[in-house]
């Protein structure tokens, strides 16, 4: 442990260095590099495909998961996606410099309110390599060192994606330590990054609860984070059946094993004798079990008959729970108290009902005739994400390059002092 | 313990019901609350003073230094002041339900980024009963309840204010638990707060350094603080040497024991001849206590020899350290690496100097040719101020009543799926 120490020390305080140097880089030279680096994917993409090979070859000697293997493979669409999200970061407006507020005071002070960096920005995740391009080229937009820390299991290609970060780095005449990829594999370097105070400004955990738990405990220094996303749709009253039917699909079906998929479906009871059959139907075909509440059970009796511990449930799998509810504020309430506040979902052409719930809702993203599924940085226009954030301090929901930011008062007098 | 923990599930539950109905409550009632509030902290200010007064005596009889006592005591002005920062507060922008950013999609789907209070904020402070209204206030403003957890020297002050502004409250038809000043005097109440976890959203600790520690330490749920305020001045060789000296003067002598107040001064080699030996005197007529560096010394052998200890130290009393610094760089490098972070000033007339050092100088504020005591939320137009923080993540220096908000993201399409 005291050795993990020392190196996180050491590799901390060379990406701080190296942060000072970005942060008074022009935004033009930031792009430059992120551009220089999609073109360094696109050129090695054969290195890039070799390394995942080697990788997937050994995840599945270990005998890994189909579906980890499935998030550890990168395949030409997932390579190029890279340099795309590389390439569209670089679109982006640059988050450095922008005043956030900037006025004189009635002495005469200029008071100002600008964004700066954050300095040392370390990412914690798991078998995914994509994020090692995402993370990277949002830190770099947004003026912070970065370090990495991937599943070990995708070392070999992480490796591989941060030389092409590298490369974008050197032709654009930036630091080498901006981007730091650990390749040593101790469980123990986990605990010694969240406790470097002083050294690193903010930790990212991405993946699993238990990583996640794991940071929260050990953290020190201060931590984003999101546990789960158990999202949910309410069918209100007044709802366009159509449109909720293809949403709830959508949100379902399209993607189940992501944190933006639904897991609970609240149908109000004015609509649920009409709704629920036809719903459950289109979703049974589609193969998802449905667990319900009493009453959905009643009108719908091919229903399992859901738990207290449902509506609680995260199930990243084709499982729906379903609950009729008596009203839109029994859909809030229902929300607010079994949701992660992650991404929740009214179905209505009510226009005050969408307005209550959207008040009311205490969740990252609300969303109004819309899929649960758009809950995602590049779907809000942010170019990439660097996490989906459920606390509410700092950031919430998708978090792109200004996440990454901080801000400092900047006041300019001409001698002034205080009376 | 238990039954402490009890207590602050059922007030901080309490809270969390009054918050919901502030939330959805309009900005103008929220004015109005804090307008009524002002009205009834000068027609109560009798018995405010009265129960200072029981509060003033108490302290002296138990043997409280005469700076805890000062900050106890409730003047007739400082009466005045606290119902002229509540109508300041009402008077600010509402950050509630503001935009940050609103756009359509390629899809025509609308994302807004909009601003909506925390929830339930809980604030642990010392001696001042002025932050009960101060706090109380920019919370009502920002649409949360207050759980508020003043010394218990000051509770008789504290209670008669908070009695002022659940009046306001009452006036406006706001619920009462919007503000719950606690009467219980145990310690544990503190790290029951600081670990109610899904009930109060974040706490504030304000105060001395193991206070603030205390709650660090304890916390599970987010904390904003700052430490110390470690703040410098430095005198570039380009300086104006009477603004130099004015604003020096007014950072240590107008208000030694705050944080804002200068703690060390860095003279650059180029002026130190000229200039050590002037600022010297006048610095010791005022009675201040000088530590220099082994230059310093050599030209004002006045000086007693600083300790390396001194460079870290927040003196809170007139008492400077001087270093004679051979360049800009060197100063920001001294003040990176032994400052807090909170607020520290350049005196120069160089554009080029002041950039560099506004941009690699680590702090919440950076001040040019302007006195550190600057470093206030009325001075810089929040109405009144819920802290200063020395975080980088969600608020940093001053905080009002924006920083009381989170954000959510809204969604609305017209039946849209991913595809």
């Amino acid at each position: 442990m005291e050795d993990l120490q020392a190196y996180v020390r050491q590799i901390a305080e060379d990406a701080r260095q190296a942060a000072l140097k970005l942060s008074i880089a022009s935004g033009a030279r930031r792009d430059a590099a992120l551009l220089s680096a999609a073109e360094a994917i696109r050129s090695d993409a054969d290195a890039i495909a070799a390394a995942n090979q080697a990788d997937v070859l050994a995840a599945k000697d270990a005998g890994l998961s189909a579906a980890m293997i499935d998030r550890l493979t990168l395949t030409d669409k997932r390579i190029e996606a890279m340099a795309t999200a590389l390439e569209s970061i670089a679109r982006q407006p640059d988050p450095v410099g922008k005043s956030i507020a900037a006025y004189n005071r009635p002495n005469g002070l200029r008071v100002e309110k600008r964004r700066v960096p954050l300095g040392v920005v370390a990412i914690i995740y798991e078998s995914r390599p994509n994020v090692t391009a995402d993370a990277a080229g949002l830190c770099i937009k947004s003026g912070n060192a970065v370090i990495l820390r991937g599943g070990k299991e995708a070392l070999q290609s992480n490796l591989a994606i941060a030389r092409c970060l590298s490369k974008g780095l050197s032709q654009a005449d930036l630091p080498d330590n901006v981007i730091t990829m650990i390749d040593r594999t101790e469980h123990e370097i986990v605990p010694a990054l969240a406790q470097a105070e002083g050294l690193i400004d903010l930790i990212i955990p991405r993946g699993g609860e238990s990583l996640i738990r794991a940071v929260v405990q050990a953290a020190t220094i201060p931590v984003i984070k999101h546990y789960a996303g158990n999202c949910h749709i309410y069918v209100h009253a007044d709802a366009d059946l159509t449109k909720a039917e293809r949403i709830i699909l959508n949100a379902k079906c399209q993607r189940p094993g992501v944190c933006n998929a639904v897991e609970t479906l609240l149908i109000d009871a004015a609509i649920a004798e009409e709704f629920l059959p036809l719903i459950a139907k289109r979703l049974i075909d589609a193969g998802v079990e449905l667990r319900g509440c009493e009453k959905s059970c009643k009108i719908v009796p091919e229903m399992k008959p859901a738990s207290q511990q449902d509506w609680f449930t995260e199930y990243l799998a084709l499982i729906l729970a379903v609950k009729v509810v008596n009203s839109l504020d029994e859909a809030i309430e229902h929300i607010n108290t079994y949701g992660s506040h992650h991404t929740d979902a009214i179905i209505t052409e009510n226009i005050s009902a969408a307005d209550r719930f959207v008040s009311l809702v205490d969740s990252s993203s609300v969303m109004v005739n819309a899929s649960t599924r758009f809950s995602d940085g590049g779907e809000y226009g942010l170019g990439a994400e660097v996490g989906i954030s459920t606390d509410k301090l700092h950031a919430r929901g998708p978090m792109g390059a200004e996440d990454l930011t901080t801000y400092k008062w900047i006041v300019t007098g001409n001698g002034h002092v205080r009376e």
